[in-house]
Formats: C-alpha cells, sequence, structure tokens
C-alpha cells in the first residue's frame, strides 16, 4: 500500500538483527532497494547471495549518499564509534532518516549530539544465541517489541519512517525516555545477566563443586553466563549507574527473603512464592511470544 | 542377569518419579512384581493400566508386608510424616529394604532414626515441569544423577540393593554425607530458586515495568519462580540452614561484582565474566544430559 514511497535502506554492518530486518522487509514487500556498508565483504556477499539486500559497497560515503534510512546494525561501543562519523556525511548529503538498534540509549544518544533531529534511537528486543548474518530469518521481530527513544526535537517524519520500518517487519513499537529505557532494560536484562554471573561465581567457588549436581533449574539460571564477556563488560560500563540502581534493588529483594527464612516466616515466603508464580505467569505471553523461536534471548 | 534374585518393588504413592522408575524397571525387564501402594485408588488404576506396575493395594499393612523393597515417591513434608509409620510397619515384617526419593535429606534421616539399618536415604536430580503418573516415562533417569546418604550403620546388602535399582533405570550413583548433600543441593537448586524469586519480585516492584520488556534471558531467568508455592515453602523451612549459608555467599558474590562495575573495573570485569563462562561450558554436558528431555526441572 505504501508502494510508491517506501524509502531506500541502508544497513551499516551486516549480521543477524540487520539481516533478520532486512528479510523481513523483503518479506513485506518493501519495494525500494535494500543496500548495505561494511568494513569487509563476506557478510555482505552472503547477504547478497541470500536475497537479503540488493546490493553493497564497501565505501561508507557512497551508501549513505544512496540511502533515504539509514540503520546502525552494531553493539553500542561500535555504534558510539561510528555514529559521529555517519551523522557528518548524512549531513553532507540529503539528510537521509538515520537511526540504531543497540541495547543502551545514554551513551548513543551522547554521542549523536543534538545537530541531526532526524536520528532516531531504536532497540528491537529480539535476538538469538546464533549470530552472524547466516543466522538471521525474517520472523524474528514477529511480535516483538522495538523500543524507540526520541526526544521533543526528534523530527516527526523521521520517527514515522522508523516506525513504519519496523511495523512492516513484524514489531510493535513502544515509545521511552532515553533514562526510562536504561533503567527498564537494565533491570530486564543487564541485572539479569549479573544475577547469573554472580551464581555461577558463587557455585565456581564452592567447597562442594554443587553445579556437578546440578539439574534443570540451574541449567536455565545460568545459560546466559556462558554470553559474550567482552559484550557484556561493555553493556556494564556504558549503563552502569542503572545497574547499580537496580543491582541494588536485587540485592534488597535477596536480603528480604533471607530475612524470611532466617525468621522461618512460612506463611509470608509462601504469600512471596506465590505472588512471584502469578507475576511470571501474567507475563508468561511477552516473555515466549512464539514458540517458533524457542532460542531467543536479548 | 539377575532374573533369580530380583526382588519385588513396591511404591509407596504413585507419581511422575515413583511412576517413571517403575517404568525404567520393566524397560530393565525386571522380573519380580511392581507393586504400589496409595491413599486413593485413580493413579493406582492409571499406573496399572499403564504396565507400570503389576498390582495395587489401598492398604498400607499388606504391602509392606510383601514387598522386599519399598520406595517411599512423595516430597520432603509428606515422607517425614509417612515414614516412621512405614518403618514401624517393615520392622513387624520381613524388614524390607525402604528407600526414599525426597529432595532434602536431614529431615528424613531425623525422622527415620536409628532403629532400622535397611533405609536408604536417596535423592535422584531428576523430575519435569509436569506431574503426576500420566506424566512419568522410563528415560527420566537416563545419565541422571542419584544421590545416596549412607551413614556407618547403613545395612550393606541393602545399599547394594538400593543402587542396582537406580543403575537398572540408567542413573548412575553418587554417595554423600546428609549434610554435604542438603549444603550441595542449597547451592545448586534451593538457592538459584530463591535468587530467581528475589529477581522476579525486583521486577514486580520496579516502577518501569521492566518484564514487559524482557527477552530470552529473563523467561529463563524467572521460569523457575512460577514453581509450586506450597512445595518451595517446604524446602526453604526443612532446609533453611544450608539455604541460608548459600544465600549468604551469593549475596557476596553479587556485592563483589556490583563494587567491581561501580568501580569501572573493566578488566576485572571482563576476567569474572570470562571465567563464568567457561564454568557454565565445562558442566554443559552434565546441565543437558540428553536432547530427548528439554523439559527438565529439579
Amino acid at each position: 500500500m505504501y508502494a510508491d514511497h517506501d524509502p531506500i535502506v541502508a544497513f551499516l554492518g551486516l549480521g543477524l538483527i540487520s539481516g533478520s530486518l532486512a528479510g523481513a522487509l523483503k518479506r513485506g514487500n518493501w519495494s525500494a532497494d535494500l543496500i548495505a556498508w561494511g568494513p569487509r565483504a563476506p557478510s555482505l556477499e552472503r547477504g547478497l547471495a541470500l536475497g537479503l539486500i540488493d546490493r553493497f559497497s564497501l565505501d561508507l560515503p557512497t551508501v549513505v549518499a544512496e540511502a533515504d534510512v539509514i540503520v546502525i546494525g552494531a553493539p553500542p561501543e561500535a555504534t558510539v564509534q561510528l555514529l559521529p562519523e555517519v551523522l557528518d556525511l548524512a549531513l553532507a548529503s540529503g539528510e537521509p532518516v538515520v537511526t540504531d538498534m543497540a541495547s543502551i540509549k545514554g551513551v548513543i544518544v551522547e554521542a549523536a549530539g543534538t545537530s541531526y533531529p532526524r536520528f532516531v534511537p531504536g532497540h528491537p528486543i529480539a535476538g538469538s544465541e546464533n549470530s552472524g548474518i547466516g543466522a538471521a530469518y525474517p520472523e524474528l521481530f514477529d511480535g516483538r517489541e522495538v523500543i524507540l527513544t526520541p526526544s521533543g526535537a526528534t523530527d516527526t517524519l523521521a520517527l514515522n519512517t522508523v516506525e513504519r520500518l519496523w511495523t512492516t517487519a513484524g514489531a510493535h513499537i513502544t515509545h521511552m525516555s532515553v533514562a526510562d529505557h536504561d533503567a527498564a532494560l537494565a533491570a530486564s536484562s543487564h541485572v539479569p545477566h549479573m544475577v547469573a554471573y554472580a551464581l555461577t561465581s558463587m557455585l565456581a567457588n564452592h567447597a562442594l563443586s554443587p553445579m556437578q549436581h546440578g539439574g534443570g533449574a540451574l541449567r536455565d539460571m545460568t545459560r546466559i553466563a556462558a554470553s559474550d564477556p567482552l559484550m557484556w563488560r561493555d553493556i556494564a560500563m556504558t549503563n552502569r549507574d542503572a545497574i547499580l540502581t537496580a543491582m541494588d534493588a536485587m540485592a534488597q529483594e535477596h536480603d528480604h527473603l533471607r530475612t524470611l527464612i532466617a525468621e522461618a516466616d512460612g506463611d509470608a515466603i509462601e504469600t512471596l512464592f506465590a505472588r512471584c508464580r502469578a507475576v511470571r505467569r501474567q507475563h508468561d505471553d511477552i516473555l515466549n511470544p512464539l514458540t517458533l523461536e524457542p532460542e531467543q534471548t536479548d
């Protein structure tokens, strides 16, 4: 229905997330070309062979000059590195819409500055244990949330364009402030990782090697402790204040439960456990949106 | 090969675990009868119809009198209730071997007393999110660990009989002291549950409703917070000291990681995360023993 108006989309970096977005746009009959830039040819050639993009270039200015929408597909630190150069090139050409997909927004918005209102910070809550363009699949965003963190100065048309990109890909859009995004994600993703790390450390340092007697509970509670150490170091460093705040709240809850157990307050313990069961079940649909995607991580 | 010597096994209570053990013994061509007692007929009738047992009775003395080996299939509290009566009946008949499968051993051994050396405390590290005899399957123990906690006074022949039961069912045997078992399980199973409860409480109490933005990490880290509140209240109460000790160690690790993040000590953070990844991967085979059983919990 928007066929006459579909903008040319350029992906800077082509991996699991950006490749899946490209595939989802193709699935949605996006009528304009999908192009890509990257520092090396192999993943771009693979994306071309898979039919995810129409063409690519290793020259960044060429790709920026051709694009109507630029999607930066990189982790937080790499996005922070790349963004100033992209915005400079964008200012010097036709002022395309620019958006990113990094999981922390504070450092990104800081790196972007205020001189380019057509930059729209974004974060799709989707991923996989696998990585790389070969793992991309067009259903990755179906039913998933994409959080955008526009400011009052963000260009409305640019915002609308980014929203249309994601809804075409099957996602639904939420708007949040940068601070709220980073605080909410600290609680929903970053601190759960810190908890898995702390639990795994406790087990590793325990005299009785309790991990050798683990079952399904331990399998789930330590799985994400095997995540990429470098990536999680970056997240711990770039979202530090929000993570510390949520870790303090976590420590307080843990200490509260410890007190109830020490006092052998069975009724209060059961009430707390029953509330947790209810809360978890209320969120089953969000946490398991599609049985199609059993291996999703965030 | 032991066909001439297979003892008659009686299951007291017929659910997922005991039904699976019965099925595993049938699969292993156990040549003697498998019988069962329970307070109500339906699950016993179901077990008979499924071919898991050969006959049953609602009269406990009858079943105890007939059995060579008695397997109590009940949670900790119920096992504590039933055990003294079973041992009295056993003393009054042919002194059959008695074993249990409860996940905490301290309260069980205390309830058993010291007057029946043919009692062998046990705990299979296997389970499922499903429950009841209808969910039983003979592969449940394949590759899994069964921890036995005999004392110096435990009868050796009784111990050997219980070991043969479990190895026939596909499990491998570990011996531990009662205190070590309860401390190791506090760390490997009970405290991971307490951590999932504390994390879920933190998220439920958070002003930004972060659970609404959860992905795969949060799915795994909160799954067991939906466990049965009554059962986990019992575990928190019956293994209290060991759980408090492991919770303190967990709190210390969490606080240590918080300090590293507050100090922005990137190298120490990365070292800690890398060690956790290595430890988790070393235990992948134990935590995921068979792809056949994707839904196991402990």
